[in-house]
């Protein structure tokens, strides 16, 4: 059986990989266009920074070979070509054209099964001055192996001290932080008003804007780049707003699936990307596709999404091998055993300093779009119990559907560690748990790891109380807006005197829309009784006003709730995730 | 509505807090024998070890307050007592007699809901020289804040040098480790083989004697303590195989459950513990029981099993409290929203010097016994790409269900960071998940966080693999025994000659019980190739004998089986998790 795999660097190596080893009577042929098979692309930004020195941990593996054309031929059984670039698919005959780049000569390669996996390449900004950018210019994109060699080359060669870096999304920010962790003065621009919008709202965006500037990296969000100036080198980036000088320029504004082979053989396009079933085939079942180039399901809303990730891709390629293998079977009770893909989740993570930020499932937002009726909470935990040393905290914004109780998505961002609870959320929302079911996972506690409660577990009574009407809360936004309107409410802060001072208190002032100062009703406004004598100082509270009780972390808040309610107070409210998550104007107190 | 809570240091004191929030009708009255009240037990060898330098983390508010009489008064709503010892529980006049320490008097409280988080004690080992052991003795538990005061106490005091800890399960593993920080010869016996033998099997637990050795923890296993030496103060402890020196000797032989209280009053007590329903009642239902003293159904088996852990205990503490406040009720779907309890997982996680050590789920015995068919593999994993700094290897023995391929459980450990993944599958368990959904989950993936696939799915593809049967394999353990019985095999070394002579090969030889030297066979026994090679030199091997694949790691050496099996070989198998999880005897190649 003669199997042909278009591309070679993630999904397309895998399947190769895969296929080797499951299926014996696979004749692999292995096209890639460019000169590199199966490198690590998602580690180009820390050897950029530095913090990978040694390039070839990216290309070879751990036990020596570089994943070259020999590796191929040696290790996998594959007839790896670079340097053939498919021209065209020919579904009647069953055969590919090639050109081969090294000579200009085409050839016709015949096949059985032949798998796409052209992946994605980044999109081209249509503005002036661009497009006299060539290989000797200072406007780098950062997508490929020689991408991430010409950036490192003209990093020693021509010592730039001012880089800018067009588009905050995963790659924009990693690679922002490489430039500053080589000394440079970095400016990162976007045309949405946060960093990593694709994963995280206004809270967590407007903290991620101040995570940056602690670490030097200028961030200008709601500008669209309009030009580049100064003929057969960028020296300037020019916005819609402002001229950023630039010795060097990385275009990190996003890619696009590499589906005109695809489309130009009339198999099936969705939305944005290849269409393909549960085992990867094209509308033609003799044709696969996986990686960057396919849309996957959502395993949430059930409707198909580009979700451009190396874990996806690789996911894809052994899906891929095993139908092709003939592994993929009815199982029992009427699942597949072997291979199918269930979909993704719409999970990434980025590291932005010492502060990592993350998202999986839905948005609220995405999640009514779908036709579910979220409610959501913001909560500030410790990474560790208080009393262990390093101890760090994050934000969880939980979402779950109101009706079903279901957890359908959470976004974390923080100096805390996060990461794997993340991946407990994305294990959840695959178990299709409910929110009470996740609070009674039976995470692993010891001090080293995580509190008896683990945040997540937290965050899911939090999201319960809210549920149940025990706990009101308004996140910053809300309370934001609230104040914007003009709403009529008294803030209560419960934190203690020393915590008011060394703090601050929250403030609605700074940017507010309504150009009326809002804290100039401090007064009316803002009330100060630490919990410790809420329980005696109550009856300064009027009962007629919306109560919005803050503390540090949101704790004492629900606390606070709890005796107000006690006290038969009707109206209250907590800040969801207290001071530590507002990421507002701070003023002094008094 | 009068609520009594007997006991008030984990479950106690969250059932009184969460009720104090959601029950603004209850009068919550709380009896603690002891003088303290919620302390963070867990967190007393930290404390003990130095590195929790405060001890007024582990038991004060992170906002200021000491957790008190005068706290649990002032910020919930709560009548705690101190030093009150419940003596007896009169169901029918729905009262409880009380001694009160302090002067030896006696008050009868009455209750319309009665708690009963009576914990659980250290198990007193019944032997020769223990009786003479008092307040003024060399000897401790370490249980209560008392007796962690006691040890501080005596360590700055006496300024002893050698200690012993009897029993290697958490505690007395982490008391190891304390004692050690503090610059003590610390010596760790036990009646099991191994450390931590209620977590992991012979595997890991002889990877952690090494581990224990490497940072100068001398343990015995499979030792009996049968006596204390020395009068007023122990001066040796006496196993049935040796005399230890002591200057300090740490009991930490386990705990049993306090249900004395609950048997006297016709309680219906389960196989070891109180036994309760889901809302946590006990045969009473206006008596509820939860924390040490009670039993949990596990999730897997759906049998009672007895979990003394602190986050059980809180969980129980809410569930118990949301109860009496009447928030659990029929929901969606006839299930119950708010709070009942689901069950307990068997999760258990500790550190071991910069080791981690942890399991979730059943282990392959344990599904056995509850009518499971088992399949597990043994899988080698970096905790992050290899080309990341600060990358470390950890071991996952992951084990699902062959017939329904759902998850049933994991053991891990290594240096590498394992404890969330630990977290992924206590959530897979607790959402059913097959191995095949386990492997697709979207887990979170940037190089600073993990690999493209998660070490969690690396495991389930490895398990999958196994259950398909494409990768026959065997653990360390399995090989060995093959080797003991004389089963007729090859094993073929995959690595580099480099690696080969770096690292040495594996052997039978050392304890092997039957007296004959294995590896004396080595001529015929071993073969190296590396995997580079083994295309070009496979017809080496022989057709008719067992070929026992073995590399580093465990990939190459699948990958060495699928070039086997490619060129016609059907008896073959991959030594599971490689060299690097192999914890026995390692000899010098040549």
């Amino acid at each position: 059986m003669k199997v042909v795999i278009i591309g070679g660097v993630a999904c397309g190596a895998k399947t190769a990989a895969r296929l080797s080893r499951v299926c014996p009577e696979a004749e692999i042929t292995l096209l890639e266009r460019g000169s590199d098979l199966s490198y690590a692309n998602c580690g180009f930004p820390f050897h950029i920074g530095g913090e990978v020195r040694d390039r070839t941990g990216l290309t070879h593996m751990g036990f020596g070979p570089a994943r070259d054309v020999e590796y191929f031929e040696r290790y996998a059984f594959t007839n790896a070509l670079t340097g053939h670039v498919v021209t065209s698919i020919d579904r009647k005959k069953k055969q590919v054209a090639v050109r081969v780049v090294a000579d200009g000569t085409t050839k016709v390669l015949p096949w059985d099964k032949l798998v796409i996996a052209t992946g994605a390449s980044p999109i081209r900004l249509d503005v002036p001055g661009m497009g006299a950018r060539g290989g000797l210019g200072n406007v780098f994109n950062l997508w490929t192996l020689r991408d991430t060699i010409a950036i490192c080359e003209a990093l020693e060669r021509e010592k730039p001290k001012k880089a800018v870096v067009v588009g905050a999304g995963l790659v924009g920010v990693e690679t922002a932080e490489a430039l500053r962790g080589r000394g440079l003065d970095v400016t990162l621009i976007d045309a949405l008003p946060h960093p990593l919008a694709a994963l995280v709202g206004t809270e967590f965006g407007t903290m991620l804007r101040t995570q940056l500037a602690k670490n030097g990296v200028s961030f200008y969000g709601g500008e669209r780049l309009t030009a580049l100036e100064g003929g057969e080198r960028a020296r300037k980036v020019v916005t819609d707003k402002r001229a950023i000088e630039a010795d060097i320029v990385i275009v990190a504004a996003g890619v696009r699936p590499n589906i005109e082979l695809a489309r130009d053989a009339k198999l099936r396009i969705g939305t944005r990307a290849i269409r393909v079933d549960r085992f990867m085939r094209t509308s033609d079942p003799d044709i696969y596709a996986g990686g960057d180039c396919v849309e996957s399901r959502n395993i949430l809303t059930g409707k198909p999404v580009w979700q451009p990730m190396g874990s996806t891709a690789n996911r894809h390629g052994r899906v891929i091998a095993d139908h092709i293998a003939g592994l993929a079977r009815p199982g029992a009770r009427g699942t597949f055993t072997g291979s199918t893909f269930t979909g993704v989740e719409g999970t990434a993570i980025a590291r932005v300093f010492d502060w990592s930020v993350g998202k999986t499932g839905l948005t609220s937002e995405a999640a009514r779009e779908a036709g579910f009726a979220p409610v959501e909470v913001l909560a500030s935990n410790p990474d560790l119990p208080g009393f262990m040393p390093g101890v760090a905290t994050f934000f969880i914004r939980l979402v779950a559907d109101a009706s079903t109780r279901r957890v359908l998505g959470a976004q974390m961002t923080g100096p805390g560690r996060l990461d794997k609870r993340l991946d407990v959320i994305a294990t959840a929302i695959m178990g299709k748990l409910t929110v009470d079911h996740l609070a009674d996972v039976d995470l692993a506690y010891a001090p080293p790891f995580s509190s008896a409660l683990d945040p997540v577990t937290h965050a899911a009574n939090a999201l319960r109380n809210k549920m149940e009407g025990l706990m009101p809360g308004y996140s910053p936004v809300e309370l934001r807006a609230k104040a914007e309107r003009g709403d009529d409410f008294v803030i209560l802060d419960v934190r203690g005197e020393k915590e008011l001072e060394r703090f601050g208190k929250l403030s609605f002032d700074k940017n507010n829309k309504t150009n009326k100062s809002i804290s100039a009703k401090a007064p009316r406004k803002f009330r100060h009784i630490p919990l410790g004598e809420l329980k005696d100082r109550v009856a300064e509270l009027p009962r007629d006003r919306e109560i919005i009780v803050v503390c540090r972390a949101g704790v004492r808040a629900w606390s606070a709730c709890s005796m107000l309610r006690r006290c038969g107070y009707t109206k209250f409210a907590v800040l969801e995730g207290g001071m530590a998550a507002w990421p507002y104007e701070v003023v002094p107190h008094p």
